[in-house]
């Protein structure tokens, strides 16, 4: 993965993945459900036109019944319906200094939405998995080239992953079907894991004797500091707590301007590696912190709403800060953490808020 | 407006927009209708959150009888529905150089959607429209700061204009009410306009006796080489012809891979000066022109369904385009037209595409 040099602006090539993909607008950060289309979307090749009638499921490999289900029998098993957060595992990529050239996300990459489906260890039991199963291997219909390998997008998970959580084969996303861009007709959906893991437009799930040594396990989404370095898998995702910006925005900085006063704040915090225990707040820019009250978390999966009321008596420029603490003891990082594939910066979100009166301001 | 130097990098405040805002990905204009969540997005502030309950329209100025609607009241006016292709005026301005700064599209910023709803035409018909009036005023309620002004989201339409086509309050798209994001719970929609006309989040209509000389009319959406003139303002849509991509795209250049035989190319052509009477296909990179067969464009107002059939037997890289020709004598130019606002740069697309036996081809 090649990287910009210091303080390089986004090249083209960033620029074409930056206009077909896209976060969530930080303002959506006040739905408990990201709506369909503000939901972060990150389409490594081309979206698949999937004909669901033709479209099979198949589970082979180590197991000892293979299966092949229709988008109907899989609709027919028993479902389950939970509200997950997905956070892309490049979300603050083009925070990092180099760079590294890929997606170029600042920190809106995470959504959450309700999915319904089948749940994948479910289906493995009613497969029998072999007593050389090691890992699950995620394949999609969607296929490219990526570091000039010609490949289907396909991921594994660990076998203990795949059959100890809450992960589903989902074919509805919000009460509706899977949209295209979501994975229609089917996709995965690992609570917890960062989103390379819950592969979209599944097709097929192969339990595996042996290790996946695929593009996407071996080379892409490894914790590296150099390309000759083997590195650690990138797995759960680390926490982060994200502000609903106040106020109103400037079109093209997107700065804040708002009206002196007392002004709730409001967000969402998550993590992977355990419930949110705490979110901090921060208006000089993380010289101070003060604690906000946190809501009630909706499933194990999904994000924490918190909020903060903030009394703001003088005009000025001010940088609101925020981070969150998880129940493992993982807190956000001030300063990014850098790696050669831009993976998991988890530093804190800074909001330039301009407090005036500012008749656009609230 | 700012620009960027000669070859300078997209900045960090156009991948602010850039991260939230997006295109329609190429190979969804294989569908007629752009899915939710594909179709282009541009908010110009935030997506505001509505009470649909509480929400009203306000119809006043210049005409007979003032009117105030309740969604429902709205709903139950006669309904229209049609197809409409709408475009971002700053389409193509990512292509310019030097780059004028704002939301920094390539050539994605176009999609088309069912929109159901009410006619201004005749709403403005029911509150009776003065003598004097020249303009009509869609007002959003949706605000920023944008320039140095405060101001709430509006732009005016000649009366005429207003008037004289199949302008709608469209309540409904694609079968289902509005989204947060395109305007819910009623948006503006003018067949044949640039977008920046289509104004969502609809809030007042106000006809008008004078021109209105707000930001989004007198500063904004005006075709200038320097701040010094005042341009002509931005209307209708210019011609443009898009493909869909070919092959399978490599994930960072989206340069496509494919295999020698004959592929039917396929795309999409839309004009608001008129209909489309010709796409014309090259397959090295401009010298060369065939003529497509064209599909039949589904109403007056969205884009018609091209395809030419191309052989190629040679492995090699080779650069496809197309373009469009409108029933107003208009046609797409090879080289930019450049201006200080970056509107409506519909020079022709270039898509890379490499033939060879690769497996990811097909």
């Amino acid at each position: 993965m090649a990287e910009a040099g210091p303080g390089g602006g986004i090249t083209r090539e960033e620029l074409q993945l930056a206009a077909r993909n896209h976060g969530t607008p930080l303002e959506a950060l006040a739905s408990e459900i990201t709506p369909v289309g503000l939901h972060y979307l990150l389409t490594h090749y081309d979206v698949p036109a999937i004909d669901p009638e033709a479209w099979r499921l198949r589970v082979e490999g180590e197991v000892e019944r293979e299966l092949e289900l229709s988008l109907d029998e899989l609709r027919r098993r028993p479902a389950h319906t939970i509200p997950v957060t997905i956070e892309c595992a490049g979300n603050g990529r083009a925070q990092l200094d180099p760079r590294p050239l890929s997606q170029p996300w600042l920190v809106e990459a995470v959504g959450t939405a309700e999915w319904k489906g089948v749940s994948l260890r479910e289906l493995l039991d009613e497969a029998g998995v072999g007593h050389d199963a090691v890992e699950v291997l995620l394949s999609g219909l969607d296929r490219g080239v990526e570091g000039g390998v010609a490949q289907a997008y396909e991921r594994s998970l660990p076998l203990a992953d795949a059959l100890g959580e809450e992960v589903l084969l989902a074919y509805e996303m919000n009460g509706d079907p899977l949209p295209p861009q979501h994975g229609f007709p089917v996709r995965v959906v690992v609570p917890g894991w960062y989103g390379m893991t819950s592969v979209k437009w599944l097709g097929r799930i192969t339990v595996l004797a042996e290790p996946f040594d695929g593009y996407q396990n071996s080379w892409a989404y490894r914790f590296r500091q150099s390309k000759d370095e083997d590195g650690e898998p990138v797995t759960r995702i680390q926490p982060r707590a994200l502000m609903v910006p106040p106020g109103v925005p400037d079109f093209m900085s997107r700065e804040r301007h708002l009206s002196p006063g007392e002004h709730e704040l409001r967000g969402r915090a998550w993590s992977g590696w355990g419930p949110i225990e705490l979110v901090e707040v921060s208006a000089d820019g993380g010289q101070t912190w003060a604690d906000a009250e946190l809501g009630a978390q909706p499933g194990t999966a999904a994000w924490r709403p918190w909020s903060w009321r903030w009394p703001v008596d003088s005009e000025g420029t001010y940088e609101l800060c925020c981070r969150a603490h998880d129940a493992a003891g993982n807190v956000q990082p001030l300063e990014a953490p850098w790696n050669l594939g831009g993976y998991a910066n988890n530093a804190v979100q800074r909001v330039v808020v301009h407090v005036g009166t500012d008749p656009a301001g609230d």
